[in-house]
């Protein structure tokens, strides 16, 4: 049978492995600073808690669970309806299936947050780093298994906890980023709600955030064009005005490449929609953003903060601030430029699907795998840091004699905490080395019947070539040196 | 909605997941210690990979995956009676699920080694701790979903290698239990089998297994008549001799409770079968065990060796060194007795099924659930030392502001790597306090108008409720005492 993983899915090698629990670790160590508190959720739930949270297209990625033993069951002519109906159409049968693998992270701890209500102390700050599964068609960066890495605080409307994420989000890029590579784009939901009332569209209020949406996907030239037909089709109204605000933004836009900068331009469009449109839900969604914008310490960011009018999120359940990370264009080529690290936003009733209504919370989300690209193609992993290699040090033994104080030298080491591996038998020392040197192990240490008698090893450092017969206590210092 | 997790799964709460992520980092640090490498391998394989590796009984436990989309398909007739094919026996169509969740970390890691053959160099030492789901009943201590947590070393067959995981098995459960709580016992497929063919029951090599297996589950007073009746149901020969021997065994079995004594005795044990039976298989097994015996530093181990001719483990795939570790009878109430933490063996050919023969391995599996489950029960999780509150301290700020001095005393304190949360408004202190309580802070920094002008602190101890107006550097140096 052809060894072959599943089409969609990834294996991850050592190396993979090691810098992906880099950044995960990063992420992990800056939430616990910032007090979330890690649960865990299965992978597997109950179909009827997944349904109807994602949308209709998100309903079909759900990776769907056969109920097991249903040749046992006595209700064969059942099972057969029940089947031919799912052929005919997307369609749940509990017969068949009543278990699904979880698609995101939000909505199964919105699930455990309404089970556990009466046991937990409000606000409650999680973090949760597990992988989700989504039926998606296979394409480049798009996987059908992948980690989220998630923190959210839910019982409490504070705009403080705002202010904590971004501080948050800054001091874990700041660690795996150069200052000023990732831009945090903050808009608010209210703003956006405000506008569409404005233009009295706020019947089709989603349609309408398509088209903010697209805004920043679009370009220069076709700007204007693409923007009066858009809102002419949803029957817009005010939207000269509109229009012509965000032409006047635009055309600004390039020049703003600070975070002061962007938030001065921001402020000015904002001015001009509040005259233009006297709306008190803007009014109240510019307050909130004034209120976050001015108390982050804008003097000491390592990102560069935007307040933008054209980002959505495409989540429904949005309601206030919202988030999205991204590489600063001019970093990077065109392959990660526009792909998201990092999204979130404000959510005022995610647990009342669970018969727990009025909760409001807020969170973020890192986007692992596009990190590890980003990183990877700015070159920003440092292997030495890593420990790629199997062990600090890998102890041959010349001959079976020197095999127990091999042994023992190898348990020394290990209690010192360093990394020992052990060749696995009595060879020619050339093949050893070329192993060592495959694997990169930084020494290899010699023992043999002259190091046995004196209570040495000879040490080869592997970069150098250079060997030498140290004593034990040389050895831990020189390894210790190493890791 | 009712907000219920899938029956036989968990959650897990942050008390727990910082108690199972304590047990998962100390084995994950020996496996380190001992140049092991991780890899992650994805939940989903495909279904081919999967069947015919566990038994029939493996495969009815196995969670299938719907194929999306079927209501696309087109040949509605065609799934029509694929699908009545799978109500009338267990019969998978490749046409309703072609994917299912993985079983075990043993059989991906098979499938690893031989789909990445080109670019690994052997030996090959690798760890996987990764969750895997099983379609059991549920019932007390066993779940569909669980984590498992591997080392393995695939390329080699040297002994070195059997030596080496004993030594690693001591060191982790040395950090995990007080000494001499654990007992590991050892056995070798090679001796079972000279036996059996020395029974001349080498045809049915699995039911000897069995019955093998069950003598340490049966009580004294049965054990002669059970196993003399279960001998000859498999017409076994020589099987007064072999009886004789067993019986002889276990009078003295009670005797022994050292690693030596253990040794001893089964020392005794193989010189009678090995001089009644002749046989060269048993020969073989015995000097494999005796040669990694020898090589442990015995006295220097934390847990007990106990070489055990009942030791059968119940995968198919073994076929030498073989190893159980348990919790010492006596040590424990009858609900955890018996109950492995640890399993693990040799195998010769696992990779073969994948098309790359020829490959011996051996590796050792840790049960992260029993562990627990032993750990919880012997109260030996230190609560301090995990760290289980949301942070090291609670800020609180009194007024709007003091809203500003707080959050920068917060990022100064995090960039020392101090665990800071911030009360998320203004409240009653009363409020605060008993929130800060319930959620065990050990302390509560407050900041009030004169803290702020003084740059100071007011520092509570939450356990001894006394409190003092503190530096920002007094305030760190008390902090890191308590991480």
């Amino acid at each position: 049978m052809k060894a072959q993983n599943a089409r969609g899915t990834r294996d991850f090698s050592p190396e993979e492995v090691k810098k992906r629990n880099f950044i995960i670790q990063t992420i992990q160590k800056h939430f616990e600073r910032y007090g979330f508190l890690p649960i865990e959720t299965p992978a597997i739930e109950n179909l009827s808690t997944l349904t109807g949270k994602y949308g209709e297209e998100g309903d079909q990625l759900l990776f769907k669970i056969l109920n097991s033993r249903l040749h046992e069951s006595k209700n064969k002519d059942v099972l057969k309806q029940e089947f031919e109906k799912m052929l005919e159409k997307p369609y749940n049968s509990e017969l068949i299936t009543e278990r699904a693998l979880r698609y995101d992270l939000t909505v199964p701890f919105a699930r455990y947050v309404s089970q556990y209500r009466h046991t937990i102390t409000f606000p409650f700050k999680r973090y949760q780093i597990q992988p989700v599964w989504r039926a998606d068609r296979p394409q480049k960066g798009r996987y059908r298994e992948f980690v989220q890495c998630d923190a959210d605080v839910v019982g409490t409307n504070s705009l403080l906890m705002e202010i904590e994420l971004v501080s948050l989000i800054n001091d874990a890029f700041e660690e795996l980023f150069p200052k000023e590579t990732i831009v945090l784009k903050l808009n608010n939901r209210k703003i956006l709600q405000g506008i569409a009332e404005w233009m009295k569209v706020s019947d089709h209020f989603y349609s309408f955030v398509g088209i903010i949406d697209r805004l920043d996907k679009i370009d220069y030239s076709e700007f204007e064009k693409f923007l009066k037909n858009e809102l002419s089709n949803i029957n817009a109204q005010n939207s000269d005005a509109f229009v012509e605000i965000i032409i006047n933004y635009k055309t600004k836009e390039k020049e703003a490449n600070t975070t002061i900068e962007n938030i001065q331009l921001w402020n000015s469009l904002m001015n001009d929609l509040l005259e233009k449109s006297n709306s008190e839900d803007i009014k109240t969604g510019v307050d909130e953003m004034k209120y976050v914008l001015d108390r982050i310490d804008k003097e000491d960011l390592s990102i560069i903060l935007q307040p933008d009018i054209s980002l959505a999120r495409g989540l429904n359940y949005y309601t206030g601030m919202i988030f999205e990370a991204k590489v600063l264009q001019s970093k990077f080529d065109a392959d990660v430029i526009g792909s998201s690290i990092l999204g979130g936003g404000r959510y005022d009733n995610l647990t009342g699907i669970f018969d727990f209504p009025g909760v409001s919370g807020v969170g973020i989300s890192f986007g692992i795998d596009r990190i590890y690209d980003v990183m990877e193609a700015l070159h920003l992993f440092d292997d030495k840091k890593l420990n790629i290699y199997p062990a600090e040090i890998l102890l041959v033994y010349l001959s079976n004699e020197d095999e127990k104080y091999c042994l023992s030298m190898a348990k020394r080491l290990r209690k010192q905490g360093i990394r020992v591996d052990i060749y696995h038998q009595v060879d020619k020392l050339k093949k050893v080395m070329e192993y060592a040197d495959k694997k990169k192990y930084p020494y290899v240490g010699i023992v043999g019947e002259e190091e046995r008698i004196n209570g040495l090893v000879s040490l080869k450092n592997m970069q150098t070539k250079q060997q030498e017969k140290i004593s034990f206590e040389n050895l831990v210092q020189q390894l210790n040196a190493t890791k």
